[in-house]
C-alpha cells in the first residue's frame, strides 16, 4: 500500500478545508459575528495538519482501488472531524458527537439534525452548515482531482470510490477534465436556482443556504419551520431544483456537448422522472382531504417525493402525519433514491433498474430454460461483473442496515422510529417518522446510537465499500 | 404444455383431500358433533371434482418445469378451496374470503388466523384446521408422488416446485422413494412429539392438535391463550420440536441412513442452530426484567425464537409489550426462517449463508482483483445457476413484499402492523406486531388486504415462483 502517497491526497483535502472555512469567514465579517475567531482556529489547525502531515509531494504517485478506497473512506472522516470544530469549540453545539453528528450529516447531504432550534445558530455557522452540503454533495475528492497537480490514470480509483452510482464512467478521456466539467455544471446549476429564489423574493442569505442543500441534495433548512415557511413559488422551485440535482450528471453533459437528442434517451433519468410522477400523483390523491385543494394537495406531495426520492429531506409539511399509505411510498422512496452519479443517496434507480431485470429475465428462462437474454441498461449490456457488485451491494445494504437497526433498537424507541431513523441516515436523507419526522430530531438517542448514525451516514454517502473496507483487517496486511 | 397431465394430477390432490378429510369425520363420531354432514358434503364434492376433471390416465405422462410449477400452484389453490368449505358451509366462519384466509393460512402453515374465539369452533373443525398444518407442511404433492402410480424421473420438477430451498437433492436415486422417505421421518417426529406431550399431561385431543400445528412449523392452536396455557414441560416440548421439524429432514436421512457423521457436519443445520442460541441468549438478557427468574426469562425467549426462526407462530406470551431490541431480533428471524427442505418458511438460512458467503467474496476480490475464490456450502463449491436463482429470488423477495406492504398500507392501520403483517403471512409465521401482535387477529383487515395476504401466503409457501408463473400469460403460451 503507497501510504505516502495517501497521506499526500489527506493533506491535499485538509488544507482544502481550510480554505473553504473562508467563505463562513467572510460571513462573519458582513454580519459581524464574533464566531469568527472559531473559524479562524478551526481553518489554522486544519491548514497546520495538513502541511503537517505530509509537507511535499511522494515520489511514487501509483495508486491502486484499495489506496483509492482507503483514502477517501479517511479524507471523509478527516473532513468531518475538522468540519465539526466550528460548531463544538464556539460552544454552539455543546457535546462533540453531537456537532460531528451534524457534520456528518452535513458532508453525506444526509441532513438530520440534533439541533431542536435552528435559529439560534449564528448566521456563518448556519452558513458554513449549508456549504457542507454543497461541499459533499459533488465530494471532496473530486474537487481535489480537478485541481491536484497529478497527472495519474489511476485517479479513476478515487472517483470510482468516492462517486455514487454502480459503474463510473468518465465522461472525458482525462480524470481531472471529467472532474472540473462535473464541477462547473454543478456550480452553474446552483447558481440558477440562487437567483431564481433572490429573484423569487426570498432573502439573499437563505437563498444561499438553500441552493447549497438543494445542490447537494441535503436538507439542512435555515429556519425552524424547515421550507414550510416560503411561498408557493419558492418551494416550487426547490421541487424542481431537487429533481434536477437527481437526474445523472452524464445527462447534463450531454446537453453541454450539444448531444440532446442522446441526453433524452437516458433510460435511468427517464424512470427515475416515471416514479416521481407516479409516486406524485399516488400520494396527490391519497391525501387530497388534508388540504384545501387539489392543487396544494399536489403541490406538497410533488415537493414531499422529490425531497425523499432524491434524499433530500426538506419538509414544507408534517407528512408523519399523513395516512400510511403515503407514509410506505415515502419510505419505499427512501430505498430507491435517486439515479447514479447525481449528487443524491440511497440505492440509486440504476441499481434498483438492473436487479429488477435481472429477476425477470431469470424467471423467463425458469419457464424456457434454453433461451438466451441478454441484460441491457441504457442500451448497452450489463457486464457480469456489473451485476455481481450490485448483488453484493444490496447483500451488504441488507446486513448493515439490519445491524444497525439490531442497535439502535436499544434505545427503546418504537420500532417505527428505530427503522426510518436507521433508513433516513443510511440512505442520506434526514428525517424520518415517527420520533424522528420532519418536525422532531435526532437529539434524543444515545450516544452509541448517535455513532451508530454517523457511522451510517458515512457508509450509504461512500457506498459502503470504502467504509467497510477501512475496518477490514485485509486492507492493512502489506502484502496479499 | 401438457394439460392433460397437469388435471391427472389436480384429480389426485383432490381425491386424496377427500380421503383426508375422514380424520376430521372420526373426531365429529368420537365427539358426537352434527358438524359432522359438513366434512361428507365437502369430502364428496371434493372427491367428485376430482373424478370429473380427469377420468383417467393420460397416455403422455411428460412433465418439465413449467407444468411442474403450473400443477403445484393450481393444486395449492384447489386444495385450499375445497378445504375451506367446511367453515364455510358449516357457518362456524360465516365470510368465504376469511374461511379462505384461515384454510390457506393452515395449509400454507402460516398460522395467521381471523377467529378471535378459537374456542367457539367444534373439535372435528379445530382438528382439520390443525390438520391442514401437517398435510401442508411436507407439502401435499410430495404425498401424490410418494403414491401416485407414475415412475417418471420428470417428478422431480413438481419436488422441486413444491419442496423449499435454493437446491432440491434427491435423497435416494427415486424421486418416490424419496418422498416416502421424507414422509416416514415427518410422520414419525410427529409421532414422539405427541407421545412426549401427552406423557407430560397433556389432553390427548390438544396434543394432536399441537404436534400437528408443530410438525407443520403452522401455529394453529385450539385455545385462545395459544400455547400459554401448558406447563413448562410441554411448552419446553414444543420448543425442542419446533426447533427439530426447522432441520432441513436431509440430517434425519443421513441418521436414518446411518451416517450420523455427515450428519453432524451439516453446516446450515449448524449455523440455524447458533443462530437460535444467539438470538435466545440476547432476547433473554433484554427481557430479563419482564420475568420473575432468569429461568422464566429464558425459556420464554427461547420459545419465540423456536417459533418465528422456524415459522411456526405459537405464543407463550405476548412479545408484542417486549422491547425494542428483542422485538427487532424477532422481526430479523421472520426473514431469515429456518433451514431449507424443513417445513418452515421464510428466506431460509442456507439462501442466507450463500448470500452472505458471495457478499464477503466479492468484497475481497475489490481489494485483490486476481484472487480467485470459490463459493462452498455444505464443502461443496454452489453451482452458478444457483448464486443467480437466489439473487433472482432475493429481489423478487422484496418487490413482491414492497407491493403487498403498499396495497395492505390503504387499510390504515400503523406502518409496523402493515409491515408486520405482511412479513407474517409472507414468511409465513403467523402473529406479527402491534395490531397483529400474539394477542390479536387479522379479522379486522378488508376484503383486498386479505387477498393480497392470502396471496402472499400462498407465495411464501411455494418459494414465489410458481405463484408468479400462474399469473403470468408467458407461461400459458402454446410453444416459444
Amino acid at each position: 500500500m503507497n501510504r505516502k502517497m495517501i497521506f499526500y491526497i489527506l493533506s491535499w483535502v485538509l488544507k482544502i478545508e481550510a480554505i473553504l472555512m473562508i467563505l463562513p469567514i467572510i460571513a462573519a465579517i458582513i454580519y459581524k459575528e464574533h464566531e469568527i475567531m472559531y473559524f479562524l482556529i478551526s481553518a489554522g489547525s486544519c491548514a497546520l495538519c495538513g502541511f503537517l502531515i505530509s509537507p511535499r509531494r511522494p515520489k511514487d504517485v501509483r495508486l491502486y482501488t484499495r489506496e483509492g478506497f482507503v483514502s477517501v473512506a479517511l479524507s471523509w472522516v478527516l473532513l468531518s472531524f475538522f468540519g465539526c470544530l466550528p460548531f463544538y469549540i464556539s460552544g454552539q453545539i455543546p457535546h462533540l458527537i453531537d456537532a460531528l453528528f451534524e457534520t456528518v450529516s452535513g458532508f453525506t447531504t444526509t441532513g438530520a439534525s440534533i439541533l431542536s432550534d435552528v435559529e439560534s445558530l449564528s448566521r456563518c455557522m448556519l452558513l458554513w452548515r449549508s456549504f457542507t452540503h454543497w461541499i459533499g454533495g459533488m465530494g471532496i475528492l473530486v474537487f481535489v482531482l480537478a485541481i491536484l497537480p497529478t497527472s495519474g490514470a489511476e485517479n479513476i480509483h478515487i472517483m470510482r470510490a468516492e462517486s455514487p452510482g454502480p459503474s463510473v464512467g468518465k465522461l472525458v478521456p482525462k480524470v481531472r477534465s471529467t472532474a472540473k466539467i462535473l464541477y462547473c455544471i454543478y456550480l452553474v446549476l446552483t447558481l440558477v436556482e440562487f437567483i431564481l429564489l433572490a429573484c423569487g423574493g426570498m432573502p439573499v442569505f437563505d437563498a444561499i443556504c438553500i441552493s447549497f442543500g438543494t445542490a447537494g441534495t441535503g436538507g439542512f433548512a435555515v429556519t425552524n419551520a424547515g421550507l414550510g415557511g416560503y411561498t408557493v413559488y419558492q418551494q416550487s422551485i426547490a421541487t424542481i431544483f431537487m429533481i434536477l440535482f437527481g437526474v445523472n450528471f452524464n445527462v447534463y453533459f450531454l446537453f453541454y456537448a450539444r448531444k440532446p437528442k442522446d441526453a433524452l434517451k437516458s433510460e435511468e433519468a427517464r424512470t427515475y422522472l416515471l416514479i416521481i410522477l407516479a409516486a406524485t400523483l399516488l400520494i396527490t390523491w391519497n391525501v387530497r382531504g388534508y388540504f384545501a385543494t387539489l392543487y396544494e394537495s399536489f403541490h406538497h406531495s410533488a415537493f414531499q417525493v422529490a425531497s425523499i426520492i432524491t434524499t433530500t429531506g426538506f419538509a414544507t409539511t408534517d407528512f408523519d402525519k399523513w395516512p400510511s399509505f403515503s407514509k410506505a411510498i415515502l419510505v419505499l422512496l427512501m430505498f430507491i433514491g435517486a439515479c447514479a452519479g447525481s449528487t443524491g443517496g440511497g440505492i440509486k434507480v440504476s441499481r434498483i433498474g438492473i436487479l429488477f431485470k435481472t429477476a425477470v429475465k431469470e424467471m423467463a428462462s425458469m419457464i424456457h430454460p434454453n433461451s438466451v437474454k441478454i441484460i441491457k441498461m441504457e442500451g448497452k449490456p450489463v457486464e457480469h461483473n456489473v451485476l455481481r457488485s450490485i448483488n453484493t451491494y444490496l447483500v451488504t445494504f441488507l446486513v448493515l442496515f439490519v445491524a444497525s437497526v439490531l442497535i439502535v433498537a436499544f434505545d427503546r424507541f418504537d420500532l417505527e422510529t428505530t427503522f426510518t431513523a436507521v433508513a433516513a441516515t443510511f440512505n442520506n436523507i434526514g428525517p424520518g417518522l415517527s420520533a424522528v419526522g420532519p418536525t422532531r430530531n435526532f437529539s434524543e438517542f444515545t450516544i452509541l446510537s448517535k455513532c451508530v448514525l454517523i457511522f451510517d451516514m458515512l457508509a450509504g454517502r461512500l457506498e459502503l465499500f470504502p467504509m467497510i473496507l477501512l475496518f477490514s483487517p485485509r486492507t492493512w496486511r502489506k502484502q496479499l
